[in-house]
């Protein structure tokens, strides 16, 4: 046999050995310096707009089931103000109103909110560029916004996607690096927004801080959300006792569109996404309105219309750091099996301050007797992505379970974003950037192939 | 060998094989005539007082943490009446007086509720009868209670348990059978009260009648609530989505006294019993509320003042019945490290409708990657106890997972309620009476040495 011959055999077996021994990657890289302080309130980022009582923390998020409303949302810190949003395809002539009375202000502790106004634009055309105007008088600012493509199976629609941003220099720095880049249509946000309950009694400006740093990318695009363990703000203490009462008044979302009775769990079909958020801090036991509610949602998603099925949650059903190892069991119990079922594409949670990307894997044999509890191969099952890296204050989670399980393919303790690029009803890439100070470079990316239209 | 040796070896290798083969009994008890339907609304258990107004569906349970306050609530049908209660020591001797003023009404769907009072009487004397009075006029009702003994380690105190109870011809033999035995001075109720929710638009008046059924003994003795799945009342369709409304509105429980923030979970001591009493159909992840108090909460058990830790809800996390199995994982994979660390003594749940009772068993080793995923003898774990058995109009489980896993000592698809009766810090009796018509007897029964005290 002749030496080439015998070294190409050698390497193979070699891919072969290193891939039987460790069925993952685990990056070495370690980026040197990491301050995972808040920005301080003085900070530019967090500037209110100029003039009295003009309309700050602007953000909008589809308004219907399918694309055609947005709801735009924004603070007024004096008064009230005007509800009424002026809007058209042409910058500067607003050749329509949206009227609407909703205006609410909370309190939180000692804290009193602005004047929060929730306001739902209807009848947008598809695949069209809307300007639209807040404010009154001398003081009005102007935003714009693209509606998706009509609802269809070869719609491409490009998602960025985040998570635990949190408001920090890093936090700057992934936004930052997502808006730049400019190709993100959309953002899939997995959950723990402003962090707000990082400081003494949750300090709700850090709420409001939070809302004028997003504002550059929310105020342009829609930004789907779910809510994480930081947007609980339950503080007994203080009698402070209604989950979700901060972001709940603040982030509206179209629940009752797909049937959901609350906003912390609901669908959206956008281009040719079927995109389901889920609750994982609500009640979702058997018989509870989360469980109901999912049961009958999953086989709504018609895959000859919306090929792409997308799970959005905050507490990650496969994670291999140790943080917050086996959290997401008590879910993953209860729905995985569902999302087998319904080949769900990819599920994107938070919660772990770093980057992970599953084997397509179930775990849904065990029967308490059998013994069957290990992760397999499963070629139905979704790809789980973990996104928790936005770059909040906590700092990023950078220790491991050792070995590298299975089921994890690759993971990096690096903040960062990802892009999910969906180009037609079979396939879509999915990117994962890392944070390098002015730069994002490439840290993981891969080629999804759908699960209804391409399973193999 | 002489022959009788002979036989006393086989013997004992036949007794090892069987429990080598089967850790538990299967009772192969079945009762021939089973009517789970309901009594008709002109059932004599269901009939009104006489008189106009008369307070009706009279019900008590503990007011405070330590059993020196008891909850008395009841309905009025045509006004509110007076929300007084006279009370005293001695019969018709009424001496003194407790003012309210909470009288609620409540709209579900198109039915409209009497009007419910409840008031709290304080500051009792321990173990003493106390002859209580409601209405006013020449309407009144008396009845009368007795409190619990003083807090401590030794104070002796017997339990009914009962759970699923329902309105059926059942129920009502279940019912009589532990009103007539008169040995039960308070009663732990698993959940699952009225199955209003069996009819359409879940027929409220089935809570009423309900309530009228039961007063032979909730007027006399506290009954400690837990929530079960048919206190949801959650249906989307007529816009009645605020789940458990109609049990949280009828039934009110001390939750308050234990730092809890709902009257889904809370924790009361009465005698020598620590009684926690959580919620399945809330959430339970980690950093939510019910989290974090069971979290602070467990400790709290100081066992030498009380050392008998029982825990109460409704999904059974160990049953062996082919209804409802598993359905508890997503609650026992969060918290049954925390009932092993803490040496709970026993839990009651209901939900299936038949009787199991387990070995001291835990699993709790799992690590995703480790394989141990089977239970384990483990004598800190509880003994867990599946009481469904309340009779309701679902009818019996029959039906069980085969082979009997070794985790489930005892079960039989029977009807009926038990006893648990303390004797001291180191002993317990229980007792499960299967219902035989005008009967019931021991189906099952144990001694319960104290984990804390007796824990070998």
């Amino acid at each position: 046999m002749d030496k080439s011959l015998i070294k190409i055999l050698l390497v193979a077996i070699a891919i072969n050995l290193v891939a039987l021994c460790n069925g993952g990657i685990t990056s070495p890289y370690v980026r040197g310096v990491d301050p995972s302080t808040d920005m301080p309130f003085n900070s530019d980022v967090f500037r209110p707009p100029k003039g009295y009582n003009a309309p700050q923390q602007v953000h909008i998020t589809q308004g219907d089931h399918i694309g055609r409303s947005v709801i735009v949302s924004w603070v007024t810190p004096s008064e009230p103000g005007t509800n009424i949003i002026q809007y058209g395809k042409v910058h500067n002539k607003t050749e329509f109103e949206a009227h609407c009375n909703e205006v609410v202000t909370y309190k939180f502790y000692n804290y009193t909110s602005g004047f929060i106004h929730h306001c739902t634009i209807h009848n947008l055309q598809y695949n069209t560029r809307y300007f639209y105007q807040l404010g009154s008088g001398e003081v009005t600012r102007q935003f714009h916004f693209k509606t998706p493509p009509e609802v269809g199976p070869d719609a491409p629609y490009t998602f960025g996607v985040m998570g635990d941003l949190g408001q920090t220099y890093n936090s700057n720095e992934t936004v930052e690096h997502y808006v730049s880049k400019g190709r993100g249509q959309a953002v899939l946000f997995a959950g723990d927004l402003s962090y707000a309950d990082h400081y003494p009694f949750n300090d709700q400006r850090r709420w409001d801080t939070w809302g004028r740093f997003l504002e550059r990318s929310t105020a342009y695009q829609s930004w789907i959300w779910a809510a994480g363990n930081h947007e609980l703000d339950y503080i007994p203490e203080v009698l402070e006792t209604t989950p979700f009462k901060p972001y709940t008044t603040r982030y509206h979302v179209p629940y009752e569109a797909s049937g959901s009775t609350s906003p912390l769990w609901y669908s959206i079909k956008r281009a040719s996404a079927y995109i389901i958020v889920l609750s994982s801090y609500s009640s979702f036991g058997k018989y509870t309105p989360q469980y109901n509610w999912l049961k009958q949602e999953l086989p709504k998603a018609n895959r000859s219309e919306t090929p792409w099925l997308i799970v959005l949650l905050h507490s990650p059903w496969y994670n291999s750091y140790n943080y917050h190892y086996m959290e997401g069991e008590t879910m993953r119990v209860m729905f995985e099996p569902w999302f087998v079922q319904n080949k769900v594409d990819i599920v994107f949670a938070g919660h772990v301050h770093g980057y992970e990307r599953s084997e397509r894997v179930s775990n849904i044999e065990y029967s308490i007797v059998n013994g069957k509890c290990t992760p397999v191969s499963n070629p139905s099952a979704p790809v789980y992505i973990t996104i928790g890296d936005g770059g909040n204050i906590e700092g990023r989670a950078n220790n491991f379970t050792e070995p590298q399980p299975d089921y994890s393919a690759y993971r990096e303790a690096s903040f960062g974003h990802a892009i999910f690029d969906i180009k037609n009803r079979t396939h879509a890439h999915f990117a994962w950037y890392r944070n390098l100070g002015k730069v994002a470079d490439v840290g993981d990316s891969l080629w999804l192939h759908n699960r209804h239209w391409l399973p193999q």
